[in-house]
């Protein structure tokens, strides 16, 4: 479970960021990759990658602001191109469907696919499947976004085998039922609880993905213990008066929500092409003051979503 | 007066080329730059060249097939964001408008300057301005597509200033009406014809931009005595029943029509990816086989239209 970054750049391209994009890679969970936002030329970043379009199952859209969706179109037909057969479910704010239909009608674009819209009407869950939940709520930006909480789901805890063996239990069918943390009785008559056998379960993880936004109240929810939160940081400290007007947040406000909702790391992305490379280290710099765990992005980082640190109960 | 290629790719953006679009620069002539295609990423590669977005007084579409325009939305946002305030406008195949209006509307994009569509439905001029007329035609694309000849008027003589000096002619007012070819009586009553001190007009030059197309009678007109033609190549020799099958050119037929109809150079582009660089190089060669003049031109390209050859009428 990795973040894997196409865009880290607000509003506009420009030489060392491009418009927002990010996949979460879920291969060793379930072979998929999500994509949240899509804005132009993400299709080309992934070039660089080892994402192919075709792997792509499921894609979040923050919101409708050009920067996070003119890349649609062409990643879904390069996805078609490339012998993408499996459907594809586009999450995202009404309107998401008009924009792509009307792309690939014009364009006279046939996919060798399906796409699934489900566009947003209300807060909660969105998608719920044997590993992961997805859960959505309104954000508060110029026009309708969406944040995006991505919970794994908590892995069972494995059966003990070693001390099964230390206690002179014989492999066999009824490891099985153990396993489900059953009571078994043997043949040599002592009865052996499953439960004493198996392992501290592991804790799922949580990525939280937020699109632009104001400092705002589902913030908290959306990101409460997140392993990692994406959170954009269009602007700097001393600038939440334009973040304000304009919507967005500064790298404080984003630290300051990551500090208070107990996230693990933050990762800031959405930079403005004001900052240059040295400006985005001070961005990150300022933000760490209230929040260690943060890091700036930039266009190509992988990220890897690490368990959650605990306790092991010891076997 | 130079073309710059933002992308020389077919179908699909590759690592070594983006999708078509390709830039005639008119800063000396009329200081404007015209856009002929827009596929996804080209405002990123503008990146890499002196043209701004905002320098773009035309835009014109061969065809509506998204390698050819799903970057426009972007580049029509980026052209507002940063400061463009004159109309632009857009030539190409009926849809070109839905397809724009459509994704500024969902996106909410304001752009702070007016676009003009004019959406092709007869052959013929299209444009006539004081130093530019325009011709489309209908190509044999898969999809309605159109090809341009763009025609430089032809710069009249230039007064012959030192041959008027060796005559005896003094300057002065008389040296306007000299220049407009009429006859003028001079003080010491000789009678100058001022036709006598004109040099040689200066032929306008002719650059015709093809979209993706078959063979076709179409172009034979666009293309006629063409300083520069912009033909596709999707496809090697050898391989023009593909072409056909999949309404596209090869190297062979680009370069027999380039020497059927007196074009001076001919410019390859929209090469498929299964060409590295150096099987472009052998497109080349072989194309050259049949016509000399031949180049594959590469992404940031730029070439200059050089004025037609002629003999010069001597002062
Ligand atoms: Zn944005
Ligand atoms: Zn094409």
């Amino acid at each position: 479970m990795q973040l894997e970054f196409f865009g880290t750049g607000a509003g506009m391209p420009g030489k060392f960021r491009n418009v927002a994009s990010v996949a979460l890679r879920l291969l060793d969970e379930i072979n998929e990759i999500w994509l949240f936002d899509c804005g132009e030329g993400t299709q080309q970043q992934m070039l660089e990658s080892t994402i192919k379009p075709r792997k792509i199952d499921k894609i979040f859209i923050t919101h409708l602001h050009g920067d996070h969706i003119f890349g649609l179109p062409g990643l879904l037909s390069s996805r078609s191109f490339q012998g993408g057969h499996d459907a594809v479910t586009i999450y995202g704010p009404v309107g998401v469907k008009d924009f792509v239909q009307t792309s690939l009608r014009v364009s006279q674009t046939k996919l060798a696919y399906q796409i699934n819209y489900k566009e947003l009407t209300q807060p909660g869950m969105i998608y719920q499947g044997k590993k992961f939940t997805v859960m959505a709520d309104r954000l508060d930006h110029q026009i309708e976004c969406w944040g995006y909480r991505v919970i794994e789901h908590d892995h069972p805890g494995e059966l003990l085998v070693d001390k099964l063996h230390a206690a002179g239990i014989p492999s066999g069918p009824l490891y099985g039922q153990l396993k489900q943390g059953k009571a078994v009785k043997l043949a040599d008559g002592r009865t052996i609880n499953g439960a004493d056998f198996i392992g501290a379960p592991q804790k799922g993880r949580i990525v939280t993905i937020l699109g632009d936004t104001r400092k705002t109240a589902s913030i908290v929810t959306l990101a409460a213990n997140a392993d990692i939160l994406v959170h954009e940081s269009t602007f700097g400290k001393g600038e939440s008066k334009l973040a304000r007007n304009y919507y967005h947040s500064t790298n404080l406000q984003a630290a300051q929500t990551a500090a208070q909702t107990g996230v693990h790391q933050l990762l800031l992305t959405h930079i403005s092409a004001r900052y240059t490379s040295k400006m985005a280290r001070e961005l990150q710099k300022d933000a760490r003051q209230c929040f260690s765990q943060t890091k700036v992005v930039r266009d190509f980082d992988v990220i890897d979503v690490p368990f959650p640190k605990r306790k092991e109960k010891q076997p």
